[in-house]
């Protein structure tokens, strides 16, 4: 078989996946991805409203004013939360609201109940002069019709959800959350709830860490269970995950029999288009395009595997999921506390705590999640690069 | 009533709460809190195994070994992954084994397929030598009895499910997500499904917005609808929430009067700690303590009871969680497009769209919701400061 090794980035544009999630129409929650940009049917607000408590006026009889001469006017009313304001406001008259008032006919400014006294009931002084507009939230300032509330591709925050309820659009159309099956393998791997292991059986370590990030990605995890070292057993089960789900993620056994057979089935189900990534750890990862749908085939060390995870099925259950603008990761600068070596043409992915602004690399073998586990972040040391020296500013990508 | 206003730092100070959710015992997942170490029954792995594909040997066999001269051993077997070894390894021997296969008795390293030929079959040459313990994972390298797999007050990361996975831990004891009542008031605030509005009304849209951040933060959201301004109404509904919930947050109205009104309750309900925030937007803030739940009331412009969810609520809601080592923020620095001119004393929350480096800052009132959903993300103008000028560095905190 020909071996094609890739950078991360070769392999992502190589590995362009047709394949999109369903698109539902559901309410609007956190994390959704509308699948369209979501326009507003209305004008928001509808009318003007009072953005201070003060007395609604007729900005034209403030012009005057001063701390040295208040404009005197005559209060002829007070306007109610949540009601359509009783009678209109007239030249030289004042009406007492509240914030979030409906705008009385006549007035055209809000004066800053701050910026006035009662000199008798009934009346009020202005201390300040006001602008048309002053203190006034204009019908349309939120949004005008056609105007996009939430765009396409960008998963919803929660300014998202009120802009959304304020514009009364309690349905829209999203990609479902897509279906990331997860395939274990190994004639040696049992599942974690095995009380007492035989010689040689490890528990699936990969899976349950692999629906975790698959989740935190905005995909679905369907956990297909654990196949053995037997090619019928494996198609039938990837054949089968190729035809239900969006995306097929397979934890290969760590021996390079486990390796070819994910490959040689891979190929029979779709187009390897990368074998091999210039990343360490993490070089036996298989990319695969089984009719649209991404198989990614990971290597078998468990660290291995959630690193090569989230540089490639990261972006590739995005993709899916129909999210053209992800959320940032979270990263923090700090300083190397120690020279690391690396490899050129190979992509080094270190994983290191942080504390008080110095990095420290935390090694071992990437048979081991323990230094993952115990890791405020990774940082990388790029292809191009024989190493970083210690005191260099690295950036650690932060798990969160 | 004597008002207190506090800053950020001094009101999280001040509003300590007793409070924690319920302990359970799950299954781990992604996101839980541990509510206690969470220690290793067994020493993992159970045995010694083979980090690379290669042959298992004698260390001491192959100290004159190199590609000159290389060692030549008989292959006595070959290790199948998942079972016991057959047979040992004796002086001048070696078996075939895979990566993740068990170490046969008599064998102290692993000598890597790429490091050999086959001269002939039965037999390997060795062109490197290799010290006892090389391409082996050693018994409770991973972890040993006791040792802690994952700290108690810390979400779950992917790598934490992996490593619990591989040490058969099925169930721990982690906190629940917090119950955090949201609480609409407002005679003018009605359901985001309203289709046509009356003038005066406004869709309820702090609740899905704050439901969501409620979320995110590890809580989950119980939402408790909309109350009128009144307030026997609203002491009824909020001493429920506090007899039921972790934690209450009122949604206010804008008013002055609502404000007034939140703050009469709570104090008939707790022990009012802060009455005003130094933030803007987001002064009429109040916290309250209700015999350990705490109790946060917003101010009524909804992207300022954003703005000031983010800065107190989401601390309060991880508090209550029992987490105590919360997962880092995403943060960008960015050089500032504009001055940007603030007051001494006070904390400005500023929104910001990050592009090419730069952070341009988005104005506009505080009762628009759209400044922050076109944000990328805010920064702030810190308490000591009259403002920053152009071009400074800017830390975003990113939305995500």
């Amino acid at each position: 078989m020909f071996l094609t090794v890739m950078t991360v980035a070769e392999a992502l544009i190589a590995l362009a996946p047709a394949r999109r999630s369903a698109v539902l129409r559901v309410a609007p929650a956190l994390g959704a991805v509308p699948a369209r940009d979501v326009r507003s049917d209305e004008e928001i607000p509808p009318h003007a409203r009072a953005t201070v408590d003060g007395y609604a006026v007729r900005a034209s009889d403030t012009y005057a004013a001063s701390e040295a001469l208040p404009a005197f006017l005559e209060v002829t009313g007070s306007v109610a939360m949540g009601r359509a304001p009783e009678g209109e406001v007239g030249p030289g008259a004042a009406m007492a609201i509240p914030t979030g008032g409906l705008l009385p006919h006549g007035a055209d400014a809000v004066v800053m109940v701050e910026h006035t006294t009662e000199p008798m009931p009934g009346h009020v002084e202005l201390l300040r002069r006001v602008a048309p507009g002053d203190g006034v939230l204009h019908p349309g300032e939120e949004a005008r019709p056609g105007d996009v509330l939430a765009p396409a591709g960008r998963p919803l925050r929660a300014a998202d959800l009120g802009l959304l309820a304020a514009a009364g659009v309690t349905e829209i159309a999203v990609h479902a959350r897509p279906r990331v099956a997860i395939v274990s393998t190994g004639d040696e791997v049992v599942p974690a709830a095995t009380r007492a292991l035989e010689p040689g059986q490890v528990r699936d370590a990969c899976a349950p860490a692999l629906a975790g990030l698959v989740r935190a990605a905005g995909g679905e995890p369907v956990l297909r269970g654990i196949v053995p070292d037997d090619a019928a057993a494996l198609e039938r089960v990837l054949a089968e995950a190729v035809g239900e789900d969006d995306m097929v993620v397979v934890s290969a056994g760590s021996s390079v029999g486990a390796r070819d057979l994910t490959a040689t089935v891979a190929g029979r189900l779709g187009e390897v288009v990368c074998h091999g990534l210039a990343v360490k750890p993490g070089k036996p990862t298989l990319l695969a395009d089984c009719g649209g749908v991404p198989l990614v085939g990971l290597p078998g060390n468990p660290r291995s595997a959630l690193v090569v995870f989230r540089l490639v099925g990261i972006p590739l259950v995005r993709t899916v999921a129909g999210i053209t603008a992800p959320a940032p990761a979270p990263t923090v600068r700090a300083r190397l506390g120690r020279d690391v070596p690396s490899a050129a043409g190979r992509l080094d992915v270190v994983q290191a705590s942080v504390r008080d602004g110095v990095a420290t690399p935390l090694f071992g073998s990437s048979a081991l999640l323990g230094p993952m586990a115990r890791a405020d972040g990774w940082f990388c040391v790029p292809e191009a690069d024989l190493g970083l020296a210690a005191d260099v500013e690295v950036e650690v990508a932060l798990y969160g």
